[in-house]
């Protein structure tokens, strides 16, 4: 099968390579390597996994918020870090959601239990606040032999399930079964754990998801990765990315020619579009997954991040819940994680998947298959512990954490709207306001010639542009392409949390560098 | 689809669902819910996920270590909490290889760099060693924003993995480059994304992956999970659980004749088996996957846990490295975790492959997959760290760390050895030696009328007696089925981790129980 492999130039190699996330030195190392096998077939011949042979799956499989623009990015930091000559002092990363890299201070009370579960002499010797100090024995105390160091449940421990379970609990104003929780090393593994369930092709046909357009391209990642079919339904940019069942039902029709369409992803708030879903659009959402009996999966990682007036985040779970009894059989799983929020956690990895409706055989099954994988981490579990249950008033800790939280929340809330506003002043930017999650999600319109450069260039519009933007401002953020678009519009999605002075030094190189960009191809 | 569903008796149910992982009362609940939808098929119907359409791989897929005894060994830890009265006070599990829930003591100086990290106001305030704090001052400076609340890279932070190469090339006397070593969230999730990228129906026939019998069940469980092909060699048990080229020579053609073998697993220290490979051994292993092109999967994660005389770790790479030129060619995976070894940190999650000599642009797509997920938890990165560079010889922390991990080496084999001489004193026991690993696998002979008693209870009869030992004498420990065996023979696996008064307990339990077993069905 090796043999039939093709000859391709270094430059192709180079493409290729860079495409799939290689440094540059090891795209170095990998061209010389394929350079000295293509001349020996037999030496080709004689690895066991090759490009040919390897999972098709995983070819196919695309994650552009670590994609060939980021690795380019990291290429620039390392480049000035040698002292190389360029039109920007430092790289802005804007490409993804990773709060406290952009300077956001962690909460006190996790990291203060983390220490003390850590090393528990801390809590005896340390001059910690008595909630932490009690919080880290309730956990040392679930733990096996008192110990972080233990195996959890694979599910996760015990009293951090009943944890989130009465946190969920609060937020709906229903009650939540802690058995239905299932702890998870951040959102990402419970959401492609709760996707490997559909794999299977009845009746011949592939199993299909919904997911939005533009979405978070971990669905289009895992999808690709377990070969199930994406199908996309378009948010409507004019209508401040509004989700409407005209066009899910016009999606769904349209797949099920080719796909069993058996689930539906709802990203609330949204990501990259930051829009928050109001109650009668989840409702609506609802109906149309019951009439099509579809799984719904609810990613709702950024409850926390709700910033427009007149906004507020309603949990899948509780309209389900108050729609009436008829729709208590709707499988439902809601997504959490310790990423988000004003945590921002996203080192720790913990998160969690409340299941709700599952049948209860299929439930075992998938606890039976996240117990192959042992446990998640018990130091993220613990982190999902503090943000299930934070310092109660009255507690030593509790002014601090509400100061904290608030504190991040509310400066969030300025960038968003410092974000839109900026970009509305920019000529040929159109940014819907951001109502929630930590994205703007802008609409672009580049000149008919960027677009022939473009093309010439072998990129996508919107691509060629950030690449653009990227080596010439350093500033990194992820072209529309990598989340979906219609068709002739072009995005990119940034992230708000740049401390809000680099945010505006960012936001008038951002201004300097399209303003010129448009002059070159006008 | 879901109106073929079969109906099942509540017993039957209860079974099904106990095998799968369910609690106690999660069964209940299930088989309620069950009988309740079984009366009224539309019901059923409106499930999108049902045990007739979820993907059949999960339901194939099964992991001993967690399985029902052990299920049904958390419901009895339940039990007597509540009160209820049974012939022992204590469940004592001796089914994974969990040691600090078995009371093994955390080495201090990754626990308070651990703290450290967590809360870095303890490098200055906090009553550290120099080198600890220096320590989390260098991971603190390789994280985003200078918290381990940041992403890392996907495949870990530059300083660990470079850490973590210095290791391998200390350890193994030949140089290992940085950028092929890829951390991981414990060493499963490593193993997992390297058999990933096997799944290739290549002409039609699936891909097999040849593993030792008995093996550790992640093995079957993973191959079950992405459909590929278990192709098992047997360990000879007779002589000492030995790997031989004959054997290896026989499964593979057998298997030829249905797959595409395409990898070879070996477990070395071994697991379940305790064998520790010599180096003629490991060399006859990769002249074996030479010649036949296979990918080979070193499962090393015990590499620190050798105990007998005369025994001693040789890692693959190393041995590969010095077979000459024309082995450079071969792929190889080797595996490590935190959670083995003498730190035993399994709940903190950290783990690496080293990948060597793999094809660059499959490297590059295996790091791609890696990438839509993220990131290792960076606190598991931190005690990888701590792992691959320890305290040196004249820094404070040295001769804690060395004290520490000498004591829990010398306490493991002083255990490794008890509890093969217990065994093998007792009537119908053969117990092998344990060279290295963490785990006694020993035949029993059982009399005919209990083999029949088992199958009266529709019970492999090593289940049987596992089961009737835990119902007994509350020991829990895994049935040899769960890892496979030559057919006709009987085993459990038993961890060493027990600390030594609790291990001569259980032994002398379990000595009294064999001999009432025994004496009930001769």
């Amino acid at each position: 099968m090796s043999s039939m492999r093709i000859m391709i130039s270094r430059a192709a190699a180079s493409r290729v390579l860079s495409s799939v996330g290689k440094l540059p030195e090891e795209v170095e190392r990998a061209v010389l390597l394929s350079r000295s096998t293509f001349g020996n077939i037999r030496t080709m011949a004689s690895k066991a996994i090759t490009i040919e042979n390897i999972n098709p799956n995983i070819l196919k499989l695309e994650y552009a918020v670590r994609g060939p623009l980021v690795i380019r990015a990291a290429e620039i930091e390392k480049e000035l870090e040698k002292g190389a000559k360029k039109p920007f002092k430092r790289v802005i990363k804007a490409n993804i959601g990773d709060a406290h890299a952009m300077g956001q201070v962690p909460i006190t009370f996790i990291r203060q239990v983390l220490a003390c579960v850590s090393y528990p002499e801390l809590i005896d010797k340390g001059d910690f606040p008595a909630d932490v100090k009690q919080r880290a024995r309730d956990i040392l105390g679930a733990c096996g032999g008192g110990s972080v160091g233990s195996y959890s449940a694979s599910h996760g421990i015990e009293l951090v399930r009943r944890h989130a379970a009465d946190y969920i609990a609060r937020r709906d104003g229903h009650p939540a079964r802690w058995q239905d929780v299932c702890l998870s090393s951040g959102a990402s593994t419970a959401i492609k754990n709760c996707l490997q369930l559909l794999c299977n092709d009845v009746g011949g046909k592939k199993s299909g998801v919904m997911i939005p357009i533009p979405q978070y391209p971990l669905y289009s990642a895992s999808l690709a990765e377990y070969g199930l079919e994406q199908v996309g339904y378009y948010l409507d940019e004019k209508t401040n990315w509004g989700l409407s069942t005209e066009e899910l039902e016009r999606s769904l029709k349209e797949a099920q020619k080719h796909c069993n369409v058996r689930a539906l992803v709802v990203i609330n708030p949204g990501n990259p579009t930051g829009q928050v879903l109001t109650r009668e659009n989840i409702e609506a959402v609802l109906r149309f997954a019951r009439e099509h009996r579809l799984f719904v999966f609810a990613d709702e990682v950024y409850q926390d991040n709700v910033y427009a007036d007149g906004s507020q985040f309603f949990s899948f779970k509780k309209v389900l819940r108050e729609l009436g009894p008829e729709f208590g059989e709707l499988e439902l799983a809601s997504f959490m994680s310790v990423s988000k929020g004003y945590m921002g956690e996203c080192g720790l990895r913990g998160g969690w998947v409340e299941l709700v409706g599952m049948e209860p055989d299929v439930q075992a099954n998938l606890y039976k298959c996240v117990s192959a994988m042992l446990c998640p981490t018990v130091l993220g579990q613990t982190a999902v512990d503090c943000v299930a249950k934070p310092p109660a008033k009255g507690e030593p800790s509790y002014d601090l954490w509400i100061k904290e939280k608030t504190a991040v929340l509310d400066s969030l809330k300025e960038r968003a709207k410092m974000i839109v506003e900026t970009f509305n002043q920019m000529q040929g930017f159109k940014c819907n306001i951001v109502q929630g999650a930590m994205y703007a999600f802008p609409s672009i319109s580049l000149p008919p010639r960027a677009v022939d450069a473009a093309r010439a260039a072998r990129q996508a519009p919107d691509v060629f542009y950030a690449f653009r933007l990227l080596e010439e401002t350093g500033i990194c953020v992820v072209p529309g392409t990598g989340f979906g678009q219609y068709p002739g519009t072009y995005h990119f999605r940034t992230t708000i949390l740049p401390q809000p002075a680099l945010l505006k030094e960012m936001l008038d190189i951002f201004k300097a560098f399209h303003e010129k960009f448009t002059k070159e191809y006008s």
